[in-house]
């Protein structure tokens, strides 16, 4: 009886949650209960649906029908939970399940349509719609995306950009069509970052007209070659080319490796590259080439061509910017890895922040209730400032974005320092930020169909694919570099990278810093200038020393590492906040405005407080910085009613979230475990 | 013919190459090949076995047999990679698969007597060689250590600690033999961290002298048990106790909850956690107790019993300080913790060290060789501070394991401290240094085979279980709060935790720092002390300040998490400094003790240089902090030399690290991809 009475005591106080005050106290144990954020949190000041628009940036609508299309299959792998559908990939399979099942997909997106006109279509909307597109899928999956981008992006492009009209009238359509899959075999065995090293070796015998590739040694197998292990028929190959017995450096053949039937043609070896830590879809693989005869049409000869009798025919005498005209196109990759990292970043935080508003843990009053874990000012310290960050970074991939599908020749340095930089600190961003999500979460960050912890694994690949992120950043440096120290040669004023802001003087930072200044537009904008500028001064002297000194410049950029890795950091912030003040410039709604007020605060000062050099450098004094730290635990408070509405704002549709993200104690009852 | 010439040529560069300056210009490309740094590096200047001895602190005989009796069996998957054999568990295998497998591998050790006085042996020296064996399964597997830890540590912890002889005579030696299967069932869906708030409750029914355990909803359902969900047959519970109807706090009882045959019990539901980022090797599982009955003498009587008649009796009154004799030998958890976390970083560190003493890329003049990896100063400074980090806090947890070993009641809160605070340190230090190491590895780091990149998953967990790395840190702080304000109201000098320092005249750092002060154990020591000591001044001062405006002192403490976090770094690291010196102090050979004092300063310097605090808080100023940057620089080229010794110091066999670590050439080489 005394038990019966305990159940009943148990169950009323559960019944009566709502409005009894819990209490966890050794008296008292009412059952947890799981209440939906959205009846709990204020509701939105702003229009979620406006802020959506602005973030994702454009074609919300074929952004909503991709995402439809996925939900409407089986083989994007639907679970209940809690009484919602999740979807997403089943990263408990095996290498080989996980590779089929994303080739599966492929085809479901082809048979819908999804490629069409990816290269027939033309103009910036096209571009536009694939890379919304791009967005989506990789909000469903890593694996997905970059299978996909390395048949329509690298194989695809290399025939677009490389190529000439011989070769888009051949592959294009079939490439769009799925007739070949390609693939894009440049990295070795013993050269990654470093292409221009590839030991890969390609003759051209005339009395056949056939060019001859050959893998010479085990360090020029091609490697990591995703496609290659299973799927792909085709690959752009890239190696050294000898023309008379000189080489002419880095080119890129067409060659087939393996035929209709899908077996490896005479003459390639191919094997796995094996189990991977994550995008275990993408079937990386490693080709020999034995001698292997391609005809001589199958140079991609946009930059150079061998005559039919064997002569070296180029428009660019000089091998080094042949060899940038290149790698360029690698630039549209690392335009997709930054945004798409951001939407990873989007899907760890949506999960963690609307978990954090339905779990609670610890009372701070003796007998007090338990807390929301957003309610306490060290969770919002760990997840809000990346919530800004996000945000920030939205608005940066969008400009990066906008300024790839309206390029031309001229714009290519500036597309390839902004998207060196914004791919370093974006892929910098998503693994912090997942990480902080999935410790938010505690354990349930680590189950793998919760999201957050899988997506480490899979999207770790950015920090070091098209460029290792350190490496990039000191690319970027050496490009400012060049830009401050010509201007200074012919002294004219610096046009370019936005580094324009040198030629006005030099920015003043008060000494007193107040609340009111440094939620400034203008405060934020002068300190990252400022921080940029010096450093940059500081680079290009220590730079010139060390050549004053007898050293190469390359080996004056080495030993400065430090400096050209902060200078990198500070270009990319500068730029982020750059493209920030142009996407609230188009907002007339003053809600929203406001709001992207404290956001835009948030990201300026929380990089402020975060990065040393404001300090090391004394663009902070240590009061101004005691001041920023403040202001960004003050600004926590004031972000954390808004947290619902920002992430909802994210536009990501419920099913793409880890079911932590809703009713977590239902996902878990015993019953749910029993379907 | 010209192709015969060019493979002639090829050809000869390669055997050639040993001799002529490796040149990778648009003219020539000779094949890599793989030199071992034992032949490229020079030799050691220190005794590397002396070294392992200090570092591995204890039983190295215990654990060379360890070791060997792994490489003995097909069950820990030994695989051939570049003529050399390597074991690491097989990460791509299902959940199923590894839980099964680890299984075995815990009867392999089992029959072969490594578990043998596990609980009937006594004295320091048998915690120690458990402590050595934990080491080595714990380098060989973090799921194996794992699933071990729930039943020795854990279960038979409980029985140990919480129990009594009643418990000892009957379970002991039982779980010793593998003759029962523990877990340890304390975290529920909706409380983790909180154990307090935990919602099982148990009741005792005295006509048949039996407690009753019970699951009253959901929420406190039974979450993460490792062992629950395939193996275990006994747990401990961890429930509310209501007696007479007043609920007398958390207890623990024992109950079993598969028969003999594996059947899961009457009463007992169980299910499966699902598949994780890592750990798959544990069968974490979920338990609902039904009103399951147990015998009264279930109930771990350590510090409470209930009478035959229902009475409720203990020594320990105040329900806190019983709940936190319950709590007290989860710190043995923490210190394996934080011990398995440094010989994880130690695997990682070997592996990318090595591969980068053998890996070239670009070259830093024109027509030059490739450099080697880590001869690139930015590659020195991404891995040469975390070995050094590592060394020191290999010393850190040696002394904890020490006093852990020699513990007396009287040490407790000195244990609870130092094993919290090392435990987050640790484990925040091998997740960053597996991170680098990935990165550093390239594309490499992320092949499940090499090691490094698994890791990573398979030691996220570290960060929060046994204790969120933040919340630790906060308690450390609150215990320092304790100790300082308990010594300012009896004004008698501070003793205990290492504070004693702040009863001496504050230290002085000098205006303008060398390079040799900076490298003198005077001043590296001086500026720690002086960091800890100004922070918890700080700390005391801000608590008092939100207690005098009314708060409670928990949420002052909450709402100071920042000053809380930054002075638990600070009592961290100035513990692991101490611990240095006590390590250093025992060294005679003066070679060894050289290279000591510059891993020393690397690990004190990189950490004023990492940790913004000293800027912040004015401990260094802006030129002195460029001074130790600097010194910092100096440093990585100073221990470059010794690179290639430290790790061989770490003892790790061979067939442990990862195959990148040693010929990658050969391992990939299409005749190894035929056997």
């Amino acid at each position: 009886m005394e038990k019966v009475n305990f159940r009943i005591k148990v169950l009323s106080r559960h019944l009566n949650q709502e409005t009894s005050t819990p209490k966890f106290t050794l008296e008292s144990f009412p059952c947890l209960s799981y209440k939906p954020p959205e009846l709990s949190e204020p509701s939105a000041v702003f229009d979620i649906k406006e802020m959506r628009k602005l973030v994702d940036g454009h074609n919300l609508e074929d952004r909503e029908w991709l995402f439809g299309l996925m939900l409407q299959s089986n083989l994007f792998n639907p679970m209940e939970r809690g009484g919602k559908v999740f979807v997403s990939p089943d990263h408990s399979q095996s290498k080989e399940q996980q590779r089929e099942i994303t080739m599966r997909r492929i085809e479901y997106l082809l048979e819908h349509g999804v490629f069409k006109k990816w290269f027939t279509g033309e103009g910036p909307e096209n571009e536009l719609r694939k890379l919304a597109f791009s967005d989506c899928i990789g909000v469903f999956d890593h694996s997905l995306g970059i299978k996909l981008g390395v048949h329509l992006t690298l194989w695809g492009g290399a025939i677009q950009f490389f190529g000439t009209k011989r070769h888009h009238d051949k592959w294009l359509k079939a490439t769009e069509e799925y007739v070949v899959k390609g693939c894009f075999a440049m990295t070795e065995l013993g050269h990654g970052s470093n292409v221009r090293g590839i030991e890969t070796v390609t003759t051209y015998d005339s009395s056949t007209g056939e060019f001859v590739i050959n893998t010479p040694c085990e360090s020029a197998q091609k490697y990591w070659i995703g496609g290659a292990a299973n799927h792909a028929t085709h690959t752009v190959v890239f190696s050294q080319l000898i023309i008379e017995g000189k080489n002419q450096g880095v080119h890129a053949f067409i060659c087939q490796i393996r035929d209709e039937n899908g077996d490896i043609c005479p003459n390639i070896r191919i094997a796995d590259c094996g189990h991977k830590i994550g995008l275990n879809g993408v079937d990386n693989g490693r080709i020999w080439f034995d001698n292997v005869r391609v005809p001589r049409e199958n140079l991609l000869n946009s930059v150079a061509d061998v005559s039919p009798d064997g002569k070296y025919l180029t428009a660019i005498k000089d091998p080094d910017q042949r060899f940038a005209a290149f790698l360029a196109p690698l630039t549209s990759g690392r335009v997709t890895i930054a945004v798409s990292a951001i939407y990873s970043a989007k899907v760890g935080l949506a999960t963690a922040i609307r978990y954090s508003l339905t779990r609670r843990a610890f009372s701070v009053t003796p007998n007090g209730p338990e807390i929301l874990l957003l309610d306490y000012p060290s969770h919002q310290r760990r997840l809000l400032p990346l919530l800004a960050k996000t945000y920030a970074m939205s608005f940066a991939v969008n400009y990066l974005k906008k300024i790839y599908v309206n390029r031309t020749p001229e714009m290519n340095k500036v597309i390839h320092v902004v998207s060196s930089a914004f791919k370093a600190i974006a892929s910098w961003h998503n693994m912090r930020t997942l990480q902080e999500c999935r410790e938010a979460c505690g354990g349930q960050g680590l189950k793998t169909e919760n999201r957050v912890g899988p997506l480490k694994g899979e999207f770790d690949v950015q920090s070091t694919f098209e460029g290792d992120n350190n490496v990039l950043m000191q690319q970027v440096s050496k490009a400012l570099f060049g830009e401050y120290v010509a201007a200074k040669r012919s002294k004219k004023p610096i046009k370019g990278l936005g580094l324009e802001h040198m030629n006005a003087s030099c920015p003043i930072v008060p000494s007193q810093l107040t609340s009111h200044t440094m939620r400034q537009a203008q405060f934020q904008n002068d300190i990252f200038c400022l921080r940029e500028r010096d450093l940059l001064e500081r680079f290009a002297a220590e730079v010139a020393l060390c050549q004053a000194q007898g050293k190469s410049r390359e080996y004056a950029f080495t030993l400065n590492y430090q400096l050209a890795e902060d200078l990198g950091r500070a270009y990319s912030d500068r730029a982020v906040l750059h493209t920030f003040l142009e996407a609230e410039a188009s907002v007339t709604s003053a809600p929203l405005k406001n709001v992207l007020d404290l956001v835009r605060s948030m990201y300026t000062l929380v990089t402020l407080e975060e990065d040393a050099a404001f300090l090391r450098y004394g663009y902070l004094s240590t009061d101004n910085a005691a001041m920023v730290r403040k202001e960004v635990a003050n600004l926590c408070g004031e972000l954390r009613p808004h947290a619902l509405s920002l992430v909802s704002s994210f536009g990501l549709p419920d099913a793409f979230l880890g079911p932590i993200a809703f009713n977590w104690v239902e996902a878990n009852a015993w019953s749910s475990e029993q379907n």
